[in-house]
């Protein structure tokens, strides 16, 4: 049995707090189970009525007969925990708690919902909400909700299970998607999420074996690293987890932290942390419906290169636009496709890629389903795009069994864009549904939708090929206390992990800086050390390309001493004296993401960073393969190749050294409150990379 | 009478080539027109026939008898100069060709259009097509077409009018917008446009009152200019024109050059020319609906403060994220408007912005309707969207009275998100249809559809504020010949234009460089001096920071020596002396567009340009404020605002510049094959820039 599978499936349903009155929300469940074809017991609670709607209603849960998985809580916040406490000794194991009047609403509120958390631990009873609008499973007719989508009693069940924050409008996208074919098995409004969570559910709807896609939208979550695995978990067994994530604009992320208690961390880390673990993002309704459908087919391209087959030629450029946008490419074919589609296809047509059929192919239909299977057999094709236009008639269902041969015999995914009115072609979108082949009304949609099919199956691959991170534990002991550590300790840090860094010598206050540093090539630079003084430039404690070791001797002196007079305060150790190093300057540096935890951001350095915000993030740990996807992200990424006839940089080294910096993060995670290396040099390919500093914050 | 109205509005339509099959070419407009409720004479043409579907069959043109303005021929590609001759002795002032067989099918359909054009001369014909399916006024059922389209008899009739030049693909667009409720008045398939083309449909659109906004998908035109009149005049009469352009990825560009003639330029610049002429972009089917509802309703807003209402919090914050992303700012409340909300809405609702009235609202519907006068109303909201997520039934009636009224009372535009089963909220429905309301689906399409509103309204403000730019011609003549010009000569075109270059010296072969260079301040810069070397760092022309007059004497010496090497066929008069100028290097430069003509391009220096590709553009000639959008654009645009305590730069300076370049590319359009001024520096704030190098290239 998967993860909550009597809370979805419950044998019987109790209501507490039942209402006559079937608009209240103790009345519309009641009318709901009774109604709409749930084949389990529904045992209306509330003492004042011996019958609601036909049903026997009881005066409390203790008297309920029979078997009940689910009790569904209508009564006012104060008067929960007692009926949780009720629940419990009646071994209900699921509760829907459909009240507000929790954290959400004060301080009180949240006192309240301490409460209930501690008669769930006691009682092991496991809860959705409080504060939400309920439970819906379509697929057996059980409605544990009220409001405008326990009106709607004849909603389509099918294979996509979505959860959501925000009731009203989640019931809202589910009934929007509703009225465009989408069938749902599982709706579930989380309300506070007290007890059961987004990834919870999500997790549940990957095990349940009839969901063919986990759908979420979230204002946020408290824990990142649980919403990665169960996309992980995901993307492993083909089916797609999908989430819209919003309040993501500052006025949005405001509005969000009113509507509901629940975290909104930086936009851009979700969606690093997504690409990172395979989620699909979405950010429309539209979009989620053709996702839904494309998905649901249960296919998945090999490769990124897509065919397009269209009978007016301008709907083919438009998919072309948009799915190169999107990443795919549109291979030519191989000599024998091309000849074969020249026998069938008019001389005003077209049979390169996008193949245009022009609609007189639709007279000889026989010469459709040719080219159609040509196409999409020809190797060089992942998958396929037929754009009908708005084909209607027995014409429409000849080229709909022409698609669906060529889908099924040759296995590879195939989208339709298609834009005939149903009444004029029922039947040969029915033909189309059968078979599973997603239908979206235009060529746009269709090519977003082959890319994020493409896209999804890359990150599959790349997932197949991996073999389960193993960090060895580095063996490095960080000292005791607070605050800054001063570059040196920082560095060593850095170099435990295999991180290079800059050769350095340390000028004790009275050492001869020239003979310190014998050895190393001039120009050096020469910066004050202090765990004290963190921005070293600020207090005047950096000189660089020093050119011999009189000019050294000056710096060292004059350092100390601008040093001193900035901050009289600080201890002041010495002086790290280093060779100049060259290459291209990228800051990398550790956050601690409330959501998610130990964070690895980067971006090259100077305006880059701070003007352009090109900064790259993902969550810690991470191999070099997902540091390569990471920099492959940052918009000046062809900076790495080389600029103006310049040489390639180490990218594999920068790579390495960011995976590295990222077991660093995760193994001190509970001891790192900052941490930047700024500047890290990038060299010609070949030499490497090397940290020129480092600035190590403990908590 | 406006343009081409009797080519929409004909009095009588002969139709030659007339077939008794009403699925054929030259029989589908006859049973469209005989049928769908045309008013004026309809008249097949074919000596076969005595009598098609019921009406006379004419055997020649000649033989018409009674009004006729429109011929729609359908008769093979050989057979229609003749009968376009034979309409032009009719005195039939227009004619559409449906069939194919010019220049899109190789080269005697080329021969074959070029005798057209010419008939079209002689006769004074206007042509649609060919090659095209043909123009429609649905308000006057006015069907000369065929294919999928004379197969829909109801397509509501409406205010928009689009144009196209793929047939079938536009056609499929005009269906699925018509599905959603929008209501077409006129469409054209324009086909190979040998006559009239895209920019001229939209100026009749605009033209004609019963239109409110005028739609064109295109692959391109032949005339960029025409097309940006058009846009201006638009936005001037507060009519939109929007643009869907198509073929811009390379593979959908090299589709469309297989599809039809039409060039296809760089996108860049035609988003640039859009933006610049008030061009509304479309990119799909669902914004273009949107968008179509939205200007229909025919109010603007007066600046950028957008309000929302919801009933369910997170639709208005996925509303907020994307009104945000889209340029609106969701303005707080006037106190009085705050106070007057918490009086009606519940405490778990919200007051501020987005405002969540809380599906319990509508309980009270007088309280909604408070609600929504009151943030209407309020003096920092220009706009406002209503969310009304899935309610339906009487409550939604009330609703839609709420909303209408506040619309009607305010003058200011509303757009309403809603998503109830039309069957369950008609009234409703046709309460908001009826006051013309735009709805849209979901919360995250009323804020793109807002957005582009607000940013219409803001190109007209700007558009209103302006006078016709007046060019003073410049006073400056140009060489005879082909070819680059020296920098110096160069340099002299730029300063005709007042855009400030470096103050240069020559020193002429045998000079004394340190003499020529008295007065200048070291460091200086030295370039050779030849109107054969356009790229003098290549051949070891250009010595920089020559910090006293020994260093120069000896780079002056170096310079020729190294150009003669390099360039043993060069002329070279000397070399070129100037001050080193430091500031934020920029590269601006004149394109010869084949679309727009002389259009001016910028971008920062070195990576910008060369890794990011962050370069702006504008069709030449315009002003400094239209300069000022222009640098807006740039990803680097915070670059002119100081960088790491640096001063800003003078930004106003640099518009000048730009907007005196374009002057000059105008002026010259005649002459300059490619003028490059790189490197341009922008110094601090009131320093103004200074051209460092010019490179000018005549034609």
């Amino acid at each position: 049995m998967g993860a909550l599978e009597r809370l979805f499936q419950p044998r019987g349903v109790a209501i507490v707090g039942a209402s006559t009155d079937p608009v209240r929300v103790g009345g519309a469940p009641v009318k709901a189970l009774a109604d709409y074809g749930y084949a389990g017991q529904v045992y209306p609670v509330n003492p004042k009525y011996d019958e609601i709607h036909g049903l026997k209603c009881y005066a409390s849960v203790a008297d309920i007969a029979g078997p009940c998985d689910l009790a569904i809580i209508a009564v006012a916040a104060a008067a929960t925990p007692d009926v949780l406490r009720a629940c419990g000794e009646k071994k209900i194991p699921y509760a829907v708690v459909l009240s507000g009047g929790y954290r959400e609403s004060g301080k009180d509120g949240a006192t309240l919902e301490a409460e209930v958390r501690q008669v769930l631990a006691e009682t092991g009873i496991r809860m959705i909400g409080p504060n939400c609008q309920g439970v819906i499973n379509l697929t057996d007719r059980m409605y544990a909700t009220f409001g405008a989508i326990a009106a709607e009693p004849d909603m389509r069940a099918g294979r996509i299970a979505m959860s959501f924050q925000s009731g009203g409008f989640g019931f809202t996208i589910a009934l929007l998607c509703e009225q465009q074919g989408v069938g749902f098995r599982y709706l579930v409004s989380g309300g506070n999420e007290t007890d059961i969570k987004t990834p919870e559910l999500l997790d549940a709807f990957l095990d349940d074996s009839e969901t063919k896609v986990a759908f979420a939208m979230i204002e946020g979550v408290d824990d990142g690293r649980a919403l990665q695995r169960v996309g992980r978990r995901g993307l492993s067994i083909g089916k797609p987890v999908i989430v819209w994530k919003i309040g993501n604009s500052e006025t949005g992320a405001r509005a969000a932290a009113s509507h509901t208690a629940n975290m909104t961390g930086q936009y851009d880390i979700y969606q690093a942390a997504f690409r990172q673990a395979g989620i699909v993002e979405a950010r429309d309704v539209e979009q989620l419906q053709d996702l839904f459908f494309a998905f649901e087919a249960g296919r998945l391209p090999a490769g990124n290169r897509v065919a397009v087959i269209t009978i007016t030629g301008g709907s083919g450029i438009a998919f072309a636009d948009r799915a190169v946008e999107g990443g795919l490419d549109l291979p030519s074919f191989e000599p024998a496709t091309t000849e074969a589609l020249e026998k069938i296809i008019p001389v005003f047509g077209s049979t390169g890629n996008p193949v245009d059929t022009t609609a007189n192919l639709f007279n000889q239909v026989e010469n459709f389903t040719s080219a159609v299977s040509h196409v999409i057999n020809d190797p060089n094709v992942d998958q396929l795009a037929v754009l009908m236009a708005s084909v209607s008639g027995p014409t429409a269902e000849a080229a709909a069994h022409a698609v669906v041969g060529a889908a099924e015999a040759s296995g590879k995914p195939v989208i339709v864009a298609w834009s005939a009115r149903r009444e004029r072609a029922s039947d040969a979108y029915k033909v189309l549904e059968d078979a599973g082949i997603p239908i979206v009304p235009t060529p746009v949609r269709a090519a977003d939708a082959a890319a994020t099919l493409s896209e999804f199956a890359a990150r599959q691959r790349r997932l197949a090929g991996k073999t389960e991170m193993t960090i060895t534990p580095v063996d490095v002991t960080l000292p005791d206390g607070l605050g800054a550590l001063d570059e040196v300790a920082g560095k060593a840090l850095l170099a435990a992990y295999d991180i290079p860094v800059t050769e350095d010598r340390i000028v004790h206050l009275g050492d001869d800086p020239a003979c310190i540093a014998e050895g190393l090539s001039y120009p050096l630079i020469a910066k004050v050390l202090s765990p004290d003084i963190t921005h070293k430039t600020d207090v005047g404690g950096v000189r660089a390309n020093l050119g011999d070791a009189e000019a050294l001797t000056e710096a060292v002196a004059e350092i100390v001493l601008a040093a001193r007079h900035a901050r009289p305060d600080a201890q002041i150790d010495g002086v790290i004296v280093s060779e100049m190093v060259s290459g291209a300057e990228v800051l990398a540096g550790v956050i601690n993401d409330a959501v998610f935890g130990p964070t690895i951001a980067v971006g090259l350095g100077g305006i880059f960073t701070e003007v352009l915000r090109d900064i790259t993030y993902r969550i810690a740990p991470f191999d070099a393969d997902e540091a390569h996807a990471m920099l492959g992200e940052l918009r000046a990424r062809a900076l790495f190749d080389g600029v103006r006839g310049g040489p390639a940089l180490d990218v594999e080294a920068l790579a390495e050294a960011l995976s590295a910096l990222s077991r660093l993060a995760w193994d001190h995670r509970g001891r790192l409150a900052e941490l930047d290396v700024n500047p890290l040099f990038v060299r010609p390919k070949g030499q490497g990379i090397v940290a020129a500093d480092a600035l190590v914050v403990l908590k």
